[in-house]
């Protein structure tokens, strides 16, 4: 393959492409070449705001970036209930589209950009950072092998922070015309994926909303949780919520060993991070302590997760574009199955917690 | 005060009871001096094993302990079903009451104990030990301190570990007729007590179990998860299990604050333990990393748990015995929530996981 890098736009100047833009700076085969905003003054200023090179071009409306020749692929970090508007363009105009999460609003709308991606051979993926650190892949080896961890019994995943009021009155994430979803599909999505990475993806066939979920007058989940269940006995639960102290952790126990992590989403320091585990764990004689007790294993990263992230995504691209390669369909199937998740939790709030059926 | 020890009998010898003898043993203020059983033998055996000193006296049957003129107080650590009887008689004969978990089968049960226990004068306590443990104390100072910890808002409790078959097959606490109320008398005791402790003892308005919670073919339960909710919007969520590794987590989330520990039923080492607590956590800039991240905190205890739960309960039976006090109330009605709880989950099981009310 080429060395040239992946010639990125955004479209949108959300707080979060911030952090994205860094991350394209930052990984090693891919580039931002242009920032797309409604009007051509915010994008400018966004590349200044951030230091960006100067031969960043600053482009509006968006429409701009994704008719740019030298855009190879567009990060997306739009309120939801546009992502299936610009997705689907972007994908017919041929770029490789990098979408914030929440993907969409509902699976229907999901499928509409899949779809659009498929047609048009464009890679797509969600933009899950934490799925992308090396320590995730460090879990992953431990939780899959039999003779440590056993059979996947059941996992519970919560991700809270405090939402200031400031944030409760005007950002995007409680609006119903912007991401409907609430902390559901924000800090909600999380845990959801952090669950069915935990089964290897096997989608649950029931949710089950806890009770007494909390929306805004405008009908925006702000805080709930979930049950989850399997076929074979596995079980989960998730709680998402603005209205608790920031909190994300997961935990994930076998039947023979035991994972525990509390900064899943966002390791506690960017380039090292550790998780607990342990296998096998019996008590002393006497009951009176642990043995074994759980070791904790740490992970060095030269990347960060998000700039890894890029990394991969570019790379996916680089083998469409360069080989002729097809897309790769992990990525989009892991988003598709986040969001029936999703969706069943919301239809099991709204139909008074009455288990939902998950059909993927 | 005398400095004379207060003087215990124990009345069986199941595995737990080696563990509460030593405890009786290291306890400064307290001393064995009978060991009953159904047999003699049994009692001699049991002396021996446990290397106990000579001048300890082998007792047949329970009664023989109970009518003992020089004990002052049992400790009872026989199957649940028994508690009802034995608590009783024990209460009548003057003798304090060291209660193992869980206490009775249900409230109507344990109300019985509770009524002789009063009437008598006699001290009750349950034998949760985590709950003397000096780091508990420690956890609760920063739960309560509003600056710190802000208003509690949810509480995750999970305790599970894997039962093997014969555990699964003749262990009292698969026997209907013993331990009726299984893994959730068991293991899901020490969530609920974790949750109740969490809330300052303030009783949750509902409990609704969770889906699908196993039972064996008598009808008793082997793994179950609930949610308690409470007036004002503060949750829980509880997890036990027979069937998943060894895993003992409570989270408590504050909205300033979250606490993390994830061996709080038996910590991880005798002598010295920890837990996790961090105060107004944000992100640093770009949101690469938490600012400030978790603080471990350190707890060294010269007395076991155990041993400091027999020391406090012979520090109330002194004070009853030889300065005329009245029996703590706080303890039994610790007991008592803890109790209702039990029981309103396992209705809740039992109706089909509709909400149950807790009335006090």
């Amino acid at each position: 393959m080429s060395t040239s890098p992946i010639r990125f736009g955004i479209i949108g100047c959300a707080e979060i492409a911030r952090k994205v833009s860094r991350a394209i700076s930052l990984s090693p085969n891919a580039t931002l070449i242009a920032v797309g905003s409604r009007s051509i003054d915010k994008a400018r200023q966004f590349i200044s705001d951030n230091a960006l090179p100067a031969s960043t071009i600053p482009l509006a409306p968006y429409d701009a970036v994704l008719d740019h020749p030298s855009v190879d692929a567009v990060y997306v970090p739009l309120p939801t209930s546009l992502h299936v508007t610009w997705a689907v363009v972007a994908a017919k105009k041929g770029k490789h589209v990098l979408l914030e999460k929440p993907t969409a609003l509902c699976v229907e709308e999901l499928d509409v950009i899949l779809q659009a991606c498929r047609e048009n051979r464009v890679q797509f993926m969600d933009s899950t950072m934490w799925m992308h650190h090396p320590r995730t892949e460090k879990m992953r080896e431990l939780i899959t092998d039999l003779t440590r961890f056993g059979e996947l019994k059941t996992v519970d995943s919560i991700f809270t922070f405090l939402a200031d009021k400031d944030f409760l009155q005007n950002d995007i994430r409680v609006k119903p015309d912007l991401d409907a979803l609430g902390a559901l599909g924000d800090a909600g999505w999380y845990c959801i994926r952090s669950i069915l990475w935990a089964n290897s993806y096997q989608l649950p066939k029931t949710a089950v909303a806890l009770r007494e979920p909390v929306k805004n007058n405008s009908g925006v989940l702000l805080s709930c949780g979930a049950q989850l269940l399997w076929p074979d006995g596995r079980s989960a639960t998730l709680n998402c919520s603005f209205f608790a102290h920031l909190t994300m952790q997961m935990t994930v126990i076998g039947t023979k060993g035991t994972l525990h992590v509390t900064d899943f989403v966002i390791p506690y320091e960017e380039g090292k991070c550790s998780f607990k585990f342990v296998s096998d764990a019996g008590f002393t004689e006497l009951v009176t302590g642990w043995d074994p007790v759980p070791s904790k294993h740490e992970v060095i990263t030269d990347l960060p997760q998000e700039a890894r992230m890029v990394q991969e995504f570019a790379r996916l691209v680089k083998l469409i574009k360069e080989e002729g390669k097809e897309p790769e369909t992990k990525w989009p199937e892991i988003s598709r199955k986040t969001q029936l998740v999703i969706d069943a939790v919301k239809k099991s709030v709204d139909n008074g917690f009455e288990p939902v059926e998950i059909i993927g």
